[in-house]
């Protein structure tokens, strides 16, 4: 009946040799790393440079790695499917279907025309005003995933669908790749920007806390208001020139989208409903450090509401096949980097690190740890991973170095909100807005690499100094 | 854009009136029933109602139920989101994208039609023969789940659709449903066949030699051969007298089947994949009691190879609603029964019933035993998970009364199989099977509320009578 997918069979040379290397070359690890652990570095460097070159979409390939990893006896199949059980992973999903349900009433074409009309006339300005979405919800939603997943990216589906933008149609250049590529920054940096903006901010105080370090909420306001103000003004711009919408701008929007919003007609029934709950999602969200509650629980109390007043059916979630590429790949990716640290990898590392360190001036030694800090990203699918595995061993090499506590505290605390911007599984917003289809990965790839070195020179150049201003050290 | 879906409002009624009878009437609660385990079970009578009456379908009711948990603070989200995780869960959904290549493909077609051109004269000819492929593989094959999913569900979905029977359109009845609940009952029955056809029964000896009753692989085939046989006579003649299908003979279906398989033309090389990594699953799912893999290893496997050749694509499985559809009920039912168990609730129950039994003739308290674990069923959606619960501790009541060691084992033993055929959420088989749709949740409860007094009466009755001919006691 139907002939074989195409699949480019010469893509999987490199992931295939490139993790046999590694497995072969275990004889020649460091002392201090278990066989264990190299074997699922090998399957997990092998399963990312397959999420890059693609013989097969990125889904495919972490179903064929993890599968791999459980032929070779790396991990039993038993835990291997415990990743699929993530919390991140289902309010991703969940954030999915809360999407869904904003262009299925039409509430989401709404709100963008609204969007439109206020900042329309220029793209730039469409996306600044979105990452100013990020940024107001930031302070009081300690879930970046929610405020990118649940918040923005609603939105920017919308536009792009009024532009007519999308990756489906090879159309996704026009608007819609720039906006999530900005939001995806503007995300990262208001994570940055606020010690309550994302987990492991809070993570990073606590253990800061049990070393005498105190960093309060002002504190991380003050010494981060600088770099991030600065990188709220330039990231957008720069991502703007490197990688240009083809509509930059709409001179007649404002009254474009009001005649689209008088042929809306009135708000319906759906979209109020839809509203309502978006609202008190949205509520819930920034009372969450208040009250204690679960990001990925508000999610789900969202789409039970939505399914519960019928704005949603159960075929709408089944067929938001987004959410389903999102669980396969990002849980394998999330899975295979916590292995890492588990079997100590990550350890040996951060202790290797320290010990060549040992002797140097702290200023050499804490920009050493930061960089490495930050590089290592790239092995990690979730910044509360990296925080918890590596975030006190650096500081604790960092102070016995000499180098000032409190800077140092927030240098590495920076570091976990910039870091996001390697890879396009260094956390849940990356896997989201990846996820939809509007970049490229080589361009994901390409263009975090560029942006990384500004953000090292912003937050931690201009943010030492900064920060010496302020007397934090 | 789109108006609301309907929701059955009324139909909220009898899951919220009783969820909220039994949370309010903790206060009663028996000693020795923790306020959560009492709680949990509350969530869960509701959402099994809810699934039930269905005033949206049940993969909603459950995303519901689960969301109304962790709001009342009966389970964290982290752990709830944990039964997503589930080995058992993931070997459904890779089965489902198994299936979806035998469609794809055309092979399953060319299979179905050589069972037509083979048995299809009759259609209940047809139910016993594809029964007879589940009895073929099970001595070795000790998942029910990749039998019933993997093995023989992918022949059924295309024998309906050669058929033109789906319930997409309301034609389920011509001849899928009633294949489908055959092979559901077929696959019970196979499973009390074996020792070694399926995890419980494995389970199930374990704990008896931990007990010092050895039960070997020829000691339970002798036991079950004749409740076991003549289930598998009489239980399929009963579905088709209960549950006719609309066609019942194809007179003519050998040549039909013939000139189809003529217009067919020459098998494909996609279909030739196919049947290769099909013969490969089938062998190392039968090679797996011997060479220790798991059943969802080769599940992820074979899906691999599928990809890997491009007989899948990625966006195959993400189209494979139904996958996604159990992902969610089931995952979330498994949670909440897995919960009772873990809070205590199951193990009060066991040792009550001991405490309440003390005192009476062996025969009276070994029947009341297996009556007890036969109906508690309806609380658990796994077999395995019952076993564990509680195959110990009623062996260990039976034993104390006096019952005879062997019989008892291999009674409770037996007991497992069967009690498969209780609800939708009994097993992996039944909720694949039953997923596809094509029987309704209130034929499939009716149905197999009064197969259950058959096969009580067939495995009990006639099987202790049968074991004492053959001097087991």
């Amino acid at each position: 009946m139907s002939s074989l997918s195409k699949v480019d069979y010469k893509k999987f040379f490199w992931p295939i040799v490139i993790a046999a290397i590694i497995w072969l070359c275990s004889g020649f690890r460091p002392d201090g790393i278990s066989l264990e652990a190299w074997r699922i570095l090998a399957i997990f460097v092998g399963t990312i440079i397959g999420c890059i070159v693609q013989p097969i979409p990125i889904a495919g390939v972490a179903i064929v790695g993890i599968t791999i990893a459980v032929l070779l006896k790396v991990v039993p199949m038993e835990e291997a499917v415990t990743g699929f059980g993530s919390n991140t992973v289902w309010l991703i999903a969940m954030a999915y279907f809360l999407s869904r349900g904003f262009v299925k009433t039409g509430l989401g074409r709404r709100v963008a025309l609204i969007f439109i009309r206020m900042f329309g006339k220029k793209t730039l300005g469409l996306a600044y005003s979105l990452i100013g979405v990020d940024v107001l919800t930031g302070s009081a939603t300690p879930s970046s995933t929610a405020r990118a997943g649940g918040i923005v990216y609603p939105i920017i589906e919308s536009l792009a669908e009024v532009y007519g933008s999308s990756p489906q149609d090879g159309t996704e250049r026009k608007i819609g790749s720039f906006l999530i590529f900005s939001e995806f920054h503007g995300n990262n940096i208001t994570s940055g920007l606020f010690l309550t903006a994302m987990a492991p901010n809070l993570l990073a105080a606590t253990f800061a806390k049990s070393m005498g370090i105190n960093i309060s909420w002002i504190t991380w306001f003050t010494a981060a208001i600088v770099p991030g103000i600065l990188s709220l003004i330039i990231i957008p711009y720069v991502i703007y020139k490197m990688y240009p919408p083809e509509i930059k701008e709409t001179p007649n929007a404002k009254e474009w989208a009001n005649d689209e919003l008088a042929k809306m007609g009135k708000i319906t029934v759906a979209e109020k409903i839809m509203m309502a709950v978006f609202v008190l999602a949205l509520a819930l969200w920034m009372l969450s450090s208040f009250i204690g509650l679960d990001a990925t629980f508000v999610a789900f109390l969202a789409v039970s509401l939505l399914l519960v007043t019928g704005v949603l059916n159960v075929s709408d979630i089944l067929n938001e096949t987004g959410a389903w590429n999102t669980l396969i790949w990002f849980s394998i990716l999330i899975f295979m980097a916590n292995e890492l640290t588990k079997l100590g990898l990550i350890g040996w590392l951060s202790k290797t690190m320290g010990s060549m360190l040992s002797g140097y001036n702290w200023m050499i030694v804490l920009f050493v740890i930061v960089i490495f800090y930050f590089y290592t990203h790239y092995l990690f699918a979730s910044g509360t991973a990296q925080t918890s595995a590596m975030y006190s061993a650096l500081l604790a090499v960092a102070i016995s170095a000499g180098a000032p506590h409190l800077l140092s505290a927030l240098l590495l605390g920076f570091t976990a909100a910039i870091f996001g911007s390697t890879t396009h599984y260094s956390n849940g917003p990356a896997s989201i807005l990846f996820g939809t289809g509007y970049v490229k990965q080589s361009d994901w790839w390409r263009m975090n690499f560029i942006l990384g070195l500004i953000y090292i020179v912003i937050w931690i150049g201009i943010g030492t100094l900064w920060m010496k201003l302020i007397g934090i050290w």
